[in-house]
């Protein structure tokens, strides 16, 4: 069967997550439901990240598998006409080889987590920001952060319910962003890894914040970490601020 | 009686514009009802921006006249709670001298306008961005703007029904920035003037996007400019992506 990459865009707000549950909206489901209109035999699709409720994409990578042939701009315009109103966008859409697999293929998952410190509520970016109302000392949640970058066992940050065979993952990334905003400030924490364990951005986030708030040291995600111990971890962040912004693979089906 | 300025933070969409209506939603409306839970008394508030339904604000600024003394932190804070769980957010909040007048001893207002150029709908900023399928020419959208500098009778870029005085305005800045991102392209188009004529933002970024196009030429601008008749502008665009970003005075009262 012809292979296609789909690149896609999603607000998370709507459903319960990237992957399919009986009786809930999700968006594996939307976008099965899109293909099902074109193709009655499409078998369920695959993608690098299994978001949970309330997280965001800009740059999710499903593939499906089509019984016949289609040219891939015209079908990636067909899913976002038979995906409206829901929001939900296939932003890019590519024939691939049929060793091509989102998920094991992926050489590199891309998360950014959106904070906003300031007194008043967000107006315009509900359910896009996880907001605090107290200053945060961004060097201090950069000395955290420096304590997870590189190979670890991760059990710390990892829900209990995670279901990777192995804790152990390498981190290649976590950048923090500071902006000012008018009455405050926005913080952007940039994660890479080939790839994640559940809830370990949110458990990440979560546990810096305590950090930039002073409640914690930077050592203190040292020690956590050092634990392997779930119990060991801060509060899991909301699922707000958090967006899947990329994924790598060999080449770029995209490209 | 004490004056107070607010900045406001607000999401457009669901309000007939900034100007209170009989029967209508109106972020005016919005925020005189937060302060009337404070304060029974308290006339009704004036803003530097007239803003249209469905345009947000990021730095609008109104004053308020209290019947007794409050702390500026603590206003704030109450029409947070009040305003609560409308998308309206006073963003700051400061005593102000009583010849501080939100509209008229504004010097400068800034807006910027969201235009998002691919071919999928955007799936997380919808209402936030004017949303087209082409590709545009920003070197040609810059030659256009070029001509629209400085001072001029902007009859062609006005509402039938504004109420200015008159159509003369200076403009001091249009620039147009260009981000790509996945699956198209993104323009901010940045204004800046003392004050704007009814529409003249939507129908400057309107003709604007007519020159991107290809459909206009940026010498076309300067004829239709020069026109002075409101027939000669280009489609106005939709509301969706328009922000007030900023208000200047002659001392800044948030300082």
């Amino acid at each position: 069967m012809p292979r296609y990459a789909l690149k896609i865009e999603y607000d998370g707000r709507p459903f319960c997550g990237w992957q399919r549950q009986r009786d809930l909206p999700s968006v594996q489901g939307a976008v099965e439901a899109a293909l099902a209109r074109l193709d009655a035999d499409v078998p369920s699709i695959a993608a690098a990240g299994r978001t949970d409720t309330g997280v965001h994409a800009t740059g999710q990578v499903a593939h499906c598998d089509m019984t016949r042939d289609w040219d891939a701009f015209r079908l990636g315009e067909a899913l976002n006409h038979h995906l409206k109103p829901l929001p939900v966008a296939i932003l890019a859409c590519a024939a691939v080889d049929e060793d091509f697999h989102a998920r094991f293929s992926a050489l590199e998952r891309r998360y950014t987590f959106r904070l906003l410190s300031r007194r008043a509520p967000p107006a315009l970016d509900t359910g896009f920001v996880w907001h605090i109302r107290h200053p945060l000392d961004v060097q201090a949640m950069r000395d955290g952060a420096a304590h997870l970058i590189g190979l670890h066992d991760f059990t710390t940050f990892r829900a209990s319910q995670c279901q990777a065979q192995s804790p152990v993952k390498t981190l290649d990334a976590l950048q923090i962003e500071a902006f000012d905003i008018p009455g405050g400030v926005e913080y952007r924490f940039h994660l890479r890894a080939r790839s994640f364990l559940h809830n370990q951005v949110r458990s990440i986030v979560g546990t810096l914040e305590r950090v930039g708030a002073g409640a914690w040291t930077p050592d203190d995600v040292k020690t956590a970490l050092e634990a392997r111990d779930r119990a060991a971890c801060g509060p899991v962040s909301p699922p707000d601020g958090l967006c899947l912004t990329g994924v790598s693979y060999p080449s770029d089906p995209f490209a």
